[in-house]
């Protein structure tokens, strides 16, 4: 049963609100001596948290993460790792009037028609706020990869802000860690930079973008078809971060534009090893890694949290006129990149032991 | 665990290659009580299956389905649902060539490589042959809707090949099944089958292609967040389909172009119901359903089994030109619409179960 | 993948060490709208409490758990429920020499063959602390037990310890909570406290004890067959307890003895109700409630942490001597009773939400 | 979700009805590479099979398994592997008086409160019928342990008839074969083929068992605490086999009646292996294999289905005299034997590879 839990072996369970007193993750199926410590763990909510600069939200919070089980004199003993994440700066008082209206484009009102009654602070349970149990989880899978697939790296950016993507001939890795907004192409920085300070202050509105995340040197093998294909379990990862409405692997919608000459990757045998003509495919193909850099492309909507007025409704079905005040990232796409990265890592370490349990991580051989 | 298994309560696993004696799924957590038999499941088989017209494989096969389990004097019982299918028309001898050599775009080789030892006859598991036994479990599921959700109705449909979109403004219901792409504009009906015909005989050649789901009528309340959300689900249903590379959920990633004001669904209270300005959000809000029409879409890779050759290498690493006789379809899209809409029937069904075992299925009120 | 899970819908996990810092469990799947607070969980957690009385351990902790999340406004909300305790009063320096030493009857030498680390201290993940946690999530069941089936009512007590079993004429459900025991015969509970204080004083030693516990009020219909049948769920769910080494539904290994014609329960149809001549079955026929009382008993085996030395080896592989000092309960069957009857009310409740699952707890009709 | 489905790596799922065309399962997770033929799993169903003395039911039925996918070349392939068994001799008249009466002991009026429908014939899906699928399952998972664990050796047996137990003394391994009981001692089995003839034909009854399934050379770290125990997932296996009533691990229910002194089972370093004193704990400690013999025992409950009349009820209400013809076994428990192997095999082969997953099957050293 996946209602907050993810993964086959490898597998985690999140739970908190966004106005709780802590939210948290418990990852269970970790493999033993696997060294691990909060240290390890707390770059990459760094890297996820708010209020770093003037494009995200203003919510300041350490996010300091804790280790409650499953570590023991510096690596994990194999049973359940416990991570808690404090909420430090909930100022409820912002959405006293959340409670009574539906705001469009939240779960306000699902959430409610679904279950009766919810946490409506902060958006509660569907807070973004949930992915940084993620990216804690998501720092256990690293370590996990780095124990035992250390050929793999996993990094992510953001490819399009609103309509304006990046130009591929531009593209640069160093310059992705430069920005603020993970994007690999400095001119398309400098514009996202202007374009959304407009945004914000005057045209009080939000946007989209596009994220990539790609992992070089994942093993081949990875995968278990047919229903716990390697893409599958990638497109279920992506679509379930909040705000997410669309995923990709290789060519992905494109696909649909190609021919099949066009879009064979050719297979070469070179110095020992497989190699390939080009990478349609993003690296898997029937649901198995191919040992070419996995690609995946998904698709945040634009924060519906924004200063100018939506029209919907309050709970005894009057209409209402929806401002969003509270702090709001104008681009949530910003912050979805690392949180696609962890993504990445908890699939792919779910995958290698999975595939380790079926098949011993023994590979077919060629020559 | 998720090898060969798929949904939560309703929950079907497929076995079976493309060249063994037959394939087949079984259904578990079926509710008891609903109507079933094999003439109800029959035409959903009928649907997908080749060999109907010159668009798709000529492959010959009745792909009768016999119900072994589960069913007692019309009704199901609540047991496990035992769904078969014998293959019939195996041509063992077309695929001999293929022991030895790796196919561009198939799975040949990371089966290889992942396993060991692969079925080659006719991609083996790999094979879109597996699709026959989720249409069949889908035959199953789109009853227990029938019994459970009666408004509910699926309908897929082809809105590109290739280069060549549909004309929005011509989108025609009634057209749909008048032709043989499940294609809602007669123009590009006509044109996509000039264009097939061509890339057949002249050009050697297959092409992608993109389907649209749609489910109406759905109620809203489906959907398990964080980890079971409707949409995440629906992407991992779609991508685990044979050759499918890309997922979307209403806008999708034209999502990452929008603007808040722009993608936010206004929301209105009309005549006792929830009644939205838009549907940009494809149905679906924090992973839950909406009430709005569920719009799903996903792109298929061409064909890679094509008569142009294509550089590969055999088992030995020696390198070898493939070039792909059998009988495949240059469009394998055309085929994907039925199963698209198998999968878009097993999803809803497995989450109105899984909302009746949390929730009773009792929705919160407004008004 | 049930590492550290438990249960179909109603799915609880659970974390920590005997020694780390806290230990919980976080429940998923609990129906929305139940009341639930720390003030209504925290009594079936003092109820396990050691240090209660001479007969368990002298650990004095508060056992005070807090909620941290899916509760708003004093109900549930339908999201993941954690649950935390704190580790209070850790004595690690007790627990140093058994990091090298193996002790007999413990899981020392298993945890460390497996998983090649261990979190010695205290036993580790191994500890029966972790029924703490098992309680704490217990007590959410019974809330959802108190909302959907409030017929149910659970107890739990003592049968036997070491060779003295209760005298069944002398029963008395009062009596229950009178001793330190759980015991329902004063008498036996009587000899019990003079032959656990010789025990622990003079001999040095502990013992076993067997629990029953019996669920009434249990709606017929719950269990889901072949492989979630309740008495098989039931099995798992008490064999998990620490120590367990067997279970009994009803008659248990005395069905071995029976004949067809004594272990018959006659049906009879009373006051339009189902009524039985009797409870061989223990309220459970094919996995399913009968709607009889349900009977479960288990054995649990004696404290293996005595004052008596016992052989063993080091991690070197040389001879040892164990002698536990420690602070250990001299009979842990004591302290299973209230874990005992939170398994039970954790199974009741996942079976109630998997039925309304999949039947919609729709009943079949008799007369 | 575990409906019909038992195992977490190596997961089978089991179909069919005692009356219905074919019963099968569908075995997921199966590692490549295994040899496997329907010749290899023939002789444990044969072992099962009724109808081969006259101290089973006379049904004949050859039970002649098929496997229909997930081999290739007489090895696995790591795919879903079909098994199917024709039911061949239903003789669904014989049954037709139990479509409207609920026999005493049977499922047959829990099937109906719970499902309001039920395939009568033969008791339908709560049929012993279905441990044929189970059988055969067990010799996929009995091929993977001859290819993992080659030193695993399982043995089924009774040791209880009625109230006459076997002799310890006259254990004698090499006779278990040699009655029609698998009885260890030779001058238990002679008593126990008059007993059983007496009770069929002059006592019109039936009777209960206790069987033994003892699994030799089980590697030690086998077990997945704290919910995936060994003997947890063992408790579940056997308890889930039609008519079981207790389960028994080690001194099983005794241990309730032992002290620490007693019980503790000291350990030894010798010749470079870990070596106990005693096997009080059935091989298993905190959940984990310990090298030793694992020794599970089960009580089956006499068969319900008996000549001598009992009273119940109609689907009406009204009353009935209950005289089961049909054909029966005096004593299934004789059967449950080879079945409680084929669950062994299917426990230990899961939890090899879910041990391989997680911890790379590495074990801890010593010395």
């Amino acid at each position: 049963m996946s209602l907050n839990s993810f993964g086959h072996l490898f597998r985690f369970t999140t739970w908190g609100e966004s106005h709780g007193p802590a939210l948290g993750a418990v990852v269970d199926g970790c493999p033993p001596g696997v060294p691990l410590s909060e240290a390890l763990i707390q770059p990459w909510l760094d890297k996820r948290r708010p209020g770093q600069n003037r494009n995200t939200t203003q919510r300041q919070e350490p996010d300091a993460v804790r280790i409650l089980s499953g570590v023991f004199e510096g690596v994990t003993t194999g049973t359940s790792i416990s991570l808690l994440i404090e909420n430090t700066d909930q100022r409820s008082k912002d959405y006293g009037d959340i409670a009574q209206t539906f705001r469009p484009g939240h779960a306000d009102l699902t959430y409610h028609l679904k279950y009766g009654v919810r946490d409506y602070r902060g958006g509660g349970r569907s807070s973004a706020r949930e992915t940084a149990a993620r990216v804690a989880a998501g720092g256990v899978a690293r370590q996990v990869l780095a124990a035992l697939a250390p050929t793999v790296r996993i990094t992510g950016y953001m490819v399009q802000m609103g309509e304006k993507r990046i130009d591929g001939s531009r593209f640069d890795w160093a310059e992705i860690t430069r920005n603020d907004f993970w994007c690999p192409d400095p001119v398309a920085a400098a514009e996202w930079e202007d374009y959304l300070a407009w945004l914000r202050k005057d045209d009080h509105n939000s946007v989209g973008a596009m994220i990539e995340v790609v992992a070089e040197g994942v093993p081949p093998g990875l995968g278990a078809p047919i229903y716990g294909k390697l893409d599958s379990d990638l497109a279920s990862a992506m679509m379930s971060i909040n705000a997410v409405k669309g995923v990709e692997i290789g060519e992905g919608m494109a696909a649909a534009a190609l021919t099949g000459r066009d879009n064979a990757d050719e297979i070469f045998w070179e110095n020992g090893r497989v190699g390939y003509g080009s990478n349609h495919a993003g690296g898997i193909l029937g649901g198995i890694s191919t040992g070419q850099p996995i690609t995946v492309r998904f698709a945040v909507k634009p924060t519906s949290s924004i200063l100018s007025p939506r029209r919907s409704i309050r709970l005894d079905g009057t209409p209402a006129e929806v401002v969003t005040k509270g702090r709001h990232d104008p681009c949530v796409g910003i912050r979805a990149v690392p949180v696609g990265e962890a993504m990445m890592a908890l699939v792919l370490a779910d995958h290698l032991l999975l595939d380790r349990g079926q098949t011993g991580g023994v590979r077919g051989r060629i020559g």
